[in-house]
């Protein structure tokens, strides 16, 4: 019994003290990936060839993400619900919008941060890119509530943004469409380089003893599985297959027509509370250990979702400096805010 | 006949050639003033000796004046309604608050820029000082409808804020009042120099000719009687001396209790629209003639309507350039958002 115990205390040693290479070749053997950590990857990661990246499309899908013109009312833009103030979500369960109707489904609002790295949009990942995610939100009646043809009306009613648009796409017509695409553009700079990634590409010291344990558990225990790739999620998977979520009464919603749900990116998980697709749970630990019984079927302790809950802050990114933007005022032909 | 003709040439010749040192005698002599040149001479204007400017206070007001959770539902800012990125203001008639009520009284959002330049805060003058001001719309029920000590309460929850407190003003304990003041402290420093600073800083270029006429019309009308000072408004002035609002039906307003209203500051006017108290009117042009019946009880013709316009334009300011702030995380303590 004390030898056995003593070997026990050898192997756990052994264990918190796994080698950091060791403990990166599994983490990438489970599928995980860092964000690149030279500009030249980075821009590889996230660009778009079909729409690429330039700072006049940057800067102009910016001032549009902040535009509130974009809603029906004038007061609710895409940053109310995805703020880049607060994790790139509003903090709340349900989105509210127009006429401060919840989301008749209770969904909550996703990060826009990372998105990119997503390989589908929505919780039901209906859409498969960003730029097609944009042009959801600005018509919904319970979110901006605004016609397309609205939103164009409004925008070339506006000479700068008329000049911008030029500028960004050249000899093309102002759509619905490109709207949404220049916001996407946008939209794909917005990722947050962590010491999580700092330490997957081979940065040993970048996580701390605890961490690395976090991030050995999360793997052993299953979270790799889902929350895998480089959003550490983004990929649609089974819902709910080990047991219910005790807490589904709250919203309707029950993954897409075959059952599955996107898996929410992990990275700034520690901002973008409350949690699941119905932000029912605020805690982070009893979100762990909600996830491992309704999805892997297995109790994670305590103590297991503590040490878990320590890896997963150190996805907490380095947020990119944005300056507010600075919007040119509507002319007299500009469509009027709407209330009702 | 032809000789008086003549000599009204050269008279109005000589009025729009009027020398620009005249012109600049002729404004201040108004009690016009500019909004100084030297980082010095502003500073000088826009602190407060009893709650001196600092960086940490500036950073830690920026915050807050972000920060959602001031609010009850969580979804509204100071930023919400005086939106830093459309003129401080939020381009509605009138302010849409907690659960989507309009302001009961259906005032019109005053914009933030420059209002440390207004002797008085709100459209009935009834604060004194912008950290007195900031108090209001924080607990209004169709406003931001938090309850002091709930937002005390969520501050103090959060680490990085208790820490920022501290080291913006040690040994100092979080009141509701010290968290408008350091909002306060943030919007003191949001000024707008224009080119109509410029040009009576002595910069005689500044301004075109056709802002000079429109100036010098402006002063001649009696526009400047009300619209004076560094703010050009921001003093209790009498409200509807020479006629009635014709939209006076919109909103309860009628002035404080001697029927004086606090003239808004015409800086940036070209980006504050809905205009008056009541948000009733959209054109800048329609509000200049308005003000000249109803105030002052002259007919102003469109086309010196449209010259005071071209001047009023040149009041739109340079904006301080501010970055987006990285709000700090609720912990399991901080309340949770209300949306009822």
């Amino acid at each position: 019994m004390k030898l056995y115990s003593s070997l026990l205390t050898v192997a756990l040693l052994a264990s918190s003290a796994m080698a950091s290479s060791d403990l990166i070749k599994k983490a990438t053997d489970m599928g995980l990936a860092p964000i690149p950590n030279t500009n030249l990857e980075v821009l590889k990661l996230i660009n778009d060839p079909k729409d690429p990246i330039t700072d006049e499309k940057v800067e102009l899908g910016k001032m549009l993400y902040f535009d509130p013109r974009l809603s029906r009312s004038g007061i609710i833009s895409c940053n109310t619900c995805h703020n880049l103030a607060t994790g790139g979500v509003d903090n709340v369960p349900a989105a509210i919008g127009h006429k401060w109707a919840a989301n008749p489904h209770h969904l909550n609002s996703p990060t826009v941060f990372n998105s990119v790295l997503n390989q589908v949009q929505f919780w039901d990942g209906r859409s498969p890119h960003l730029a097609d995610q944009a042009q959801g939100p600005m018509q919904a009646m319970p979110e901006m509530a605004s016609a397309p043809e609205s939103i164009v009306q409004k925008i070339t009613s506006i000479p700068e943004y008329v000049q911008r648009f030029a500028k960004a796409y050249p000899n093309q017509k102002i759509t619905f469409t490109k709207i949404a695409d220049v916001i996407g553009v946008f939209e794909r700079t917005l990722i947050t380089p962590s010491k999580f990634d700092d330490f997957l590409n081979g940065d040993e010291n970048a996580l701390n003893k605890e961490e690395k344990a976090g991030l050995n558990l999360f793997i052993d225990k299953g979270c790799a599985s889902c929350h895998t790739t480089i959003a550490l999620g983004g990929t649609m998977q089974p819902f709910q297959v080990a047991s219910q979520y005790e807490f589904m009464s709250v919203g309707d919603f029950k993954g897409d027509k075959d059952g599955m749900v996107k898996a929410p990116t992990l990275r700034n998980v520690e901002l973008t509370y409350p949690y699941f697709h119905n932000g029912a749970i605020w805690n982070l630990a009893d979100a762990v250990k909600a996830m491992g019984s309704v999805q892997l079927g297995i109790k994670i302790s305590d103590k297991e979702a503590s040490s878990i809950v320590t890896f997963l802050k150190s996805l907490t990114g380095r947020m990119p400096e944005v300056t507010y933007p600075i919007l040119p005022p509507s002319t007299s032909k500009t469509l009027k805010p709407q209330m009702d």
